[in-house]
């Protein structure tokens, strides 16, 4: 599939602009993708502007993707064509190493394939969601049970999993208590989801602007984090925290808020020259806490997450933008002025290129 | 039981010296103990000289108690007179809480009293094992199961339950590979009972001069935790690290070296007013790390440990000092001169009691 129309950087302080990229015809075992929307996540950005180190150019970001499948290779068994289906933050794994046998392809321990700028095993690297076709083996293609709103399904690919994967492996459910610390495009996610799983759910924002919006969204009570008497107010008390705050800043004041056992999850993923500060032994000592980290979800839990939000009604709050419009969504994501994700409507791409 | 005798700081900048004690009357519960032995922990420095705030002076340390019981009290059932008996680190707690009714103690909600510097109800706070004497309720009394060595048991108390319970909580045993970090008073025990539980146990150290009294210890290897690349080599191998350093150092160096859900405990405990340096989000983030804390053990599980070392005839490796020499000793364990840790002969503050 030559001249497949996309958008990517050239190099790390440049803009995204239209570039054109080609797919591989189908394998045996590939489904071919004509891609409707991709959500734009903070990877994205992080990347296209090398901030993780190692970006390979040109880089077409994007791995929340949802599309409709054009045509399936002979040996593919899961998929046929007119299927709407999504792809997201992984497109291969070694399929042999104790992660990849057990379902959990995203702590592949030779390294999984992401949907964009990952090395090929032939050369070159991949290329990711800001296009308007992706092949990809039927593997690590999921199936999506939503039947409208297909724009808003998009950011579950990543936003929904990198938050549903931590709230399942440390047991989020009736009786717990909950907190989600940040209220962004991950933050959201996981008010929804934790809600869902039944949690009573405490979101700590720094933006009073944001209390109402976060009841909305289905947290139980919304503490302003700057707030350090309300902070105060929940500690020991908390069985769980999701922490999807990127930027660094003070882990220990939200230790604190754990009870005996309690673990705070980090999915915020900081530059690589960045660091939160100082961390004290004693937030930990205290109540036998946990500090972790947890990245994405394996394929098997992917799709858990979408039926599991099909059957809540859950998809993400999003503003649609054209795809010509990226470089100015970078711009106001830097400043969190999004509610709570963009999604790029993939039919401006395929305009631009047909008046192109 | 009026003047008896005892080594106490005025305050933080003082040294210790001879200072007369009131021990109270064994109530029903209580247990009277002649001490033999008290090891020295450096929280009894960070207390002694303020470094964690909140000391009460004067300020008798010790909490590695290991003693002769002498009277006691009507409803006493587990103990009787001729008993040796140990002292850890908690002398009461609340009794009712979520931890203490299941055996944790050391986690009680409402605050453990201390062997030493904890308030005590009617005012005054408690007296530690620098001291020829202590009443204790039974609750808190340990049998001490070893029939030789006593000086060498006494640190178990502290240094033993503190490296045995994190050991016990991530399921140290054969088939794993642990680290241990730090070869001090904790980091020997942790060799010592990590080994002892069947691990594979990986020592890091910053002495090469350490390396042959660490494999003597029990590990199968030792690393210099200053060679990078000796370091790397263990990238993502290790299930468990116990990480025994109380000063501010690079915890992501560590981190990396855990496998899929392997976690970190630290057992140090810095003064209140350092933290341990930036923290990298990745560092956790891949494999799904943790880092945890751990803060000594309950009754039940500190029993258990003596039961373990008994059995696998385990004391700490120790130096025997007069209580006069307590000052020099804290110089020393500063400058991590000793192997690998003092335990004070309390026959030589009976007869310095004496003489004076």
């Amino acid at each position: 599939m030559p001249h497949t129309p996309a958008y990517a950087t050239q190099s790390a302080d440049k803009p995204l602009g239209p570039h054109a990229i080609e797919r591989r015809a189908p394998g045996a075992h590939d489904v071919a993708i004509e891609i409707l929307f991709c959500g734009v996540c903070h990877s994205d950005l992080h990347t296209a502007r090398n901030e993780w180190g190692g970006t390979q150019y040109p880089c077409v970001p994007g791995h929340e993707i949802v599309g409709t499948v054009t045509a399936v290779g002979k040996g593919v068994k899961k998929f046929k064509t007119g299927d709407t289906v999504g792809v997201g933050c992984m497109v291969d794994s070694c399929g042999h190493c104790a992660s990849c046998t057990s379902g959990e392809e995203n702590y592949c321990e030779n390294g999984f394939t992401g949907t964009y700028d990952s090395a090929l095993p032939g050369g070159g690297h991949t290329f990711g969601g800001y296009s308007t076709r992706i092949v990809v083996d039927e593997r690590f293609v999921l199936r999506i049970p939503h039947k409208r709103n297909l724009a808003a399904v998009a950011p579950l690919l990543c936003a929904g999993i990198t938050t549903y994967s931590p709230l399942r492996h440390w047991h989020v459910g009736p009786g717990k208590k909950v907190g989600i610390v940040g209220l962004g495009g991950l933050g959201h996610m996981g008010v929804k989801l934790a809600h869902a799983m039944g949690a009573h759910v405490v979101l700590f924002t720094t933006s009073p602007g944001k209390i109402a919006d976060g009841k909305r969204l289905g947290a139980d009570e919304v503490v302003i984090s700057k707030d350090a008497a309300d902070v105060a107010r929940h500690a020991r008390s908390l069985d769980f925290i999701l922490d999807t705050v990127a930027a660094p800043h003070d882990l220990n004041a939200y230790l604190k808020l754990l009870r005996l056992d309690g673990t705070m999850c980090l999915v915020g993923a900081p530059p690589t020259s960045t660091a939160h500060p100082g961390l004290a032994a004693f937030s930990l000592i205290t109540n036998r806490r946990g500090l972790a980290g947890s990245l994405i979800g394996g394929v098997r839990e992917t799709q858990e997450m979408l039926d599991f939000c099909a059957a809540h009604d859950i998809v993400c709050d999003i503003e649609t933008i054209a795809m010509r419009d990226i470089n100015t969504a970078y711009e106001r994501m830097l400043k969190s002025d999004v509610k709570y994700r963009f999604v790029i409507d993939m039919q401006t791409l395929k305009d631009e290129a047909h008046a192109g």
